[in-house]
């Protein structure tokens, strides 16, 4: 017996959604559901998902472009068990999911009071257990997570401090700029912070954040002050020690976000996703206590496995964090 | 009985060329060679190709971050019936592959004048049958005869004329600029025309080329005063029938090369590479006997089935130009 | 007795086209006008040009910024000789000024039906003479006829064919993108040809356009086929001894747009702009009956002295379109 | 009686430093020197500042381009009472200034080893006063400096963070990259904050860096622990008081670097520069006890001021560092 999974919303992340449900063996892809008859409809019939029309407005327009409609969005809520939610605008579906009596998980461009329960696999998976409306935060909160949670578990800290500089753009996303600006986000300080404290309450954070021009990868410098004045390599072996972040160096030759992707593509990662957070190993440094750190998100996939878990939770498919995490890894070829 | 083949460079094209000879039936890596550490030279030993080292002098560092040396350079010579070579300065090597009495292939990099002989699958794959030395045209040039041959030996054109615009740095390139600006390549005309004419001298093209602040593709804007004055369709349906060209549409939202490389990212093609010329449907014209038509180019890999094809040419493993085409895309996966 | 003219829309070009009136000893700004409460509305106040506001419905908010207002649009309609609109939606103006009953221009964003007359000093100055309305084409079309109409009246040509790589977005503008993608234009040929025909009917002109991830310069690429078979030399001077041309060479270190612009900063231009049309010297070439050039454009500025001489011509102040040239060149600094 | 000033080095701080020397009413420009015969040579003929040969390498090149050559660069050291050096490798000319016993500055590229003393206009006037040699600090340094240390003096501050998040190259570079990358810059921490400490060892700061594909202005994000917890207001008026910190908000539209760029050019700065620090208001916070904020650094122009001042120091010109600041900014224009 699998899980129904439904994905509403077949773009960015859907479409990355749809692929790592289908490399779970305790999860099947019974629908995928989208607004226009872009090429990813007919990619979605290709890769036999079958496909739900979001609205009657474009029938014509899928028929046109001969895309096989296999019903609407409610016969796709009839038929899963729990909805990933990845549209632009998910709260207005809410009441849709409730009216179904279905499940639903949303992404971070939602907000936290929509399900109050925002969800990262390492730091609060047992809080998702069997709850019906979960929302998983976004890619930089989660990479923030990433490497911030293990050190709070392991040794405490009392600040963190980091700066988001922001890719400005999805790489096919060519409507929006700058194209040589560096423009900051003026909500000081960002919403990054409060994002990081909806999962872990507990956690010190200020964040800032700018967008730069470049399409690939958001990237953090991080300054964090240890209650425990450990050593860089305790930091090292820790992070060596959790799933989903990965180290580079600039002295293979890794030495910039442009690299790290690269490494994905290489690695033969599908669509050369880096679902881990990069992390580089010789710009990691504890000084007086202080730990500074660089890591680099992709925003497209990073929250993908992360779905994943917060399925297994909801679901009540697992109840061990880890053995999710590790299920959802093994699936996807992290690690 | 499988060819050998080895691969001197392993880098932007060599790793793509080891990948696409591993996955032929007839063919096999027996070995690839690079010079310095770099993460590329684990990523061969974690792929099970045998390592080679191009010279004595970073043997130590190999060592140092755990990279299993199979042998020198010379040692691969010898294990291999044909050398594609990947280097950045290729021709140097050429008293090297003939000292060892290894058949061997170049890049477009280097001149027509070191081999004689360049090639192009569609336009001189007899030329190249059981040749000893033979050079692949570059991307841009091979992505200029993968649309104006088939024009040239179907209706015939008298006059071409094609301005070339080029990314101006590989996407892992950070070093290279320009970050804002245009740049003339001010060798007029550029020498893409009489580099098309290395393999197809009876082709009339005049070129001009400029470099743009982008990491993906090589685009093309070309004009061609057709022979016989036929419509629109008649141009698509004759490269609708002709290996390694895909249209793309606007309306179907891939309106750029940023998209033409999400749709090869979503198709599942390795390293998100793109074999085939993206030719826009909508962007083809014939106005008054003029044809009309927009390409990109993908630099990294479009030239990697001709390198395929090459090798069978040159190894006497298939007299007919279309059924190695054929054999290299099935196994490649292309169409 | 100096001519009045208001400005209609004080943004990129409204403010550039201010300064040069300013700058004229036979013209005067009676005022400028704008929506919108930015600091070029102060900026407007401080260089002492009468603000007038373009609708009511901010007039708080200018009062808040302490930005002194002079009255309404209409006040400024009745105080002025000419309008130059700078407005972006124009069209929707053109029955305001003709019951206010003063002669206007405007920019080549619009269309040429608006007006009936589209204007270049060198190509058709008489024919603006005493004119109500005109239209002063587009910074691209500018820039074809500067450098074309000299040879259509010295020696002609049977053809040109032009390329036209354009900037995505003004320096400003951080909205737009792409960040790291090639646009193609669809439209094939591009409007560029058509337009160029709006001035010059009788011009054989080819165009294509794509845009590109740069803020600064469009850039054209373009071959003529000469009626004459000149040598490189003849052209050059025939270009030398036009206005608002400027040769530059890549061996003086001007080997790209950005240069282009330092060289602008560096020579003291107010705004760093560029009236003239940049040409490569070294890129400039008559092979064959076939002339090959590359020129860029600087989009902000160059159709400024264009709008001069509009008036000059529109309010009958001079006949001769080579002495309105070299007034307005004079008072602005060019050459 | 004027002092003396002579430039070496005519590049991108070298000719913004001949023009602020050429506005002071008590320096004159003697002469300026540089290696290659660029349009820049030509440019510092035009202008008038006598053009000295750095090298006897070149001397037939200037000939060639017709630029008018006064001497060696032996000439302009004995012509000058202080030497402003602008060249890429400023140390290897320290031994021939000593020979020629003439004073000499440096810029931040050099190290503070070279002079022993680091300058900022605000922060240490006094110690650069009859000094024989001094380094202004880097453009970075400078702008860190205008906004730090007036807290720094007037309620002091436990601790400051500072991410940098600079240019990649200066807008005419079009050989640097990365096109679409972030780099970080992998000291940890970054040269910046000891940098800070060469001019005011007491401060207590901590950086790090990364770069990113733009050519206009570094910009900082900036936290500060204030050492009494006043509120954003006070902190605003006391920049508001501080020279060469030029405040801007988002809420007139300049919202990024870019818009500060248009500001500079359309307020008439000479190429378009902006000697001041850029700190947007609206992007100014304090929050329980920390101070938040940006700011913008023109790379190529804040530190020109700084330069004038140092010089003004060096030769005993003027005590007051209050009235040397006042003097260089209203005969550059300064606010």
């Amino acid at each position: 017996m699998t899980v129904k999974v439904g994905i509403n919303g077949y773009g960015t992340v859907g479409k990355r959604v749809a692929d790592a449900v289908n490399q779970q063996s305790d999860m099947e892809v019974v629908g995928v559901s989208k607004r226009s008859p872009t090429y990813e409809a007919s990619l979605a019939n290709e890769l036999g998902y079958p496909f739900y029309a979001a609205s009657k407005e474009h029938l014509d327009a899928f028929d046109e472009k001969g895309i096989r409609v296999a019903g609407m969005i409610e016969d796709l809520l009839a038929a899963a068990d729990i909805i990933v939610d990845c549209t632009p605008k998910g709260a207005e579906y809410k009441p849709v999911y409730e009216k179904a009596g279905v499940k639903a998980m949303w992404q971070g461009g939602e907000k936290h009071t929509l399900t109050g329960l925002s969800f990262n696999s390492m730091a609060n998976y047992d809080k998702a257990y069997g709850a019906d409306y979960v929302r998983v935060v976004s890619c930089n909160t989660t990479g923030l997570l990433r490497t911030l949670y293990p050190i709070h578990e392991d040794i405490g800290f009392s600040r963190s401090m980091a700066t988001m500089i922001r890719r400005s753009a999805d790489p096919w996303d060519t409507k929006r700029g700058p194209i040589n600006s560096i423009n900051p986000v003026l909500d000081i300080p960002s919403h990054h912070g409060p994002d990081v404290q909806s999962v872990v309450p507990e956690i010190n954070i200020q964040t800032t954040a700018v967008k730069v021009p470049t399409t690939i990868m958001h990237f953090h410098s991080v300054m964090v002050d240890l209650k425990v004045d450990v050593n860089t390599d305790h930091i090292l072996d820790l992070w060596e020690n959790t799933p989903r972040i990965k180290f580079f160096e600039a002295s293979q030759g890794v030495d910039s976000t442009a690299k790290v992707m690269e490494w994905a593509k290489d690695r033969g990662n599908l669509r050369g996703d880096m679902n881990e957070i990069a992390v580089w190993k010789d710009g990691t440094q504890v000084k007086r206590g202080t730990l500074y750190y660089y890591q680099a998100i992709h925003q497209e996939s990073d929250i993908v496995p992360e779905n994943i878990d917060a399925i297994r939770a909801m679901m009540e498919m697992e109840e061990d964090r880890m053995k999710s995490i590790e299920k959802t890894n093994a699936a996807m070829g992290i690690k």
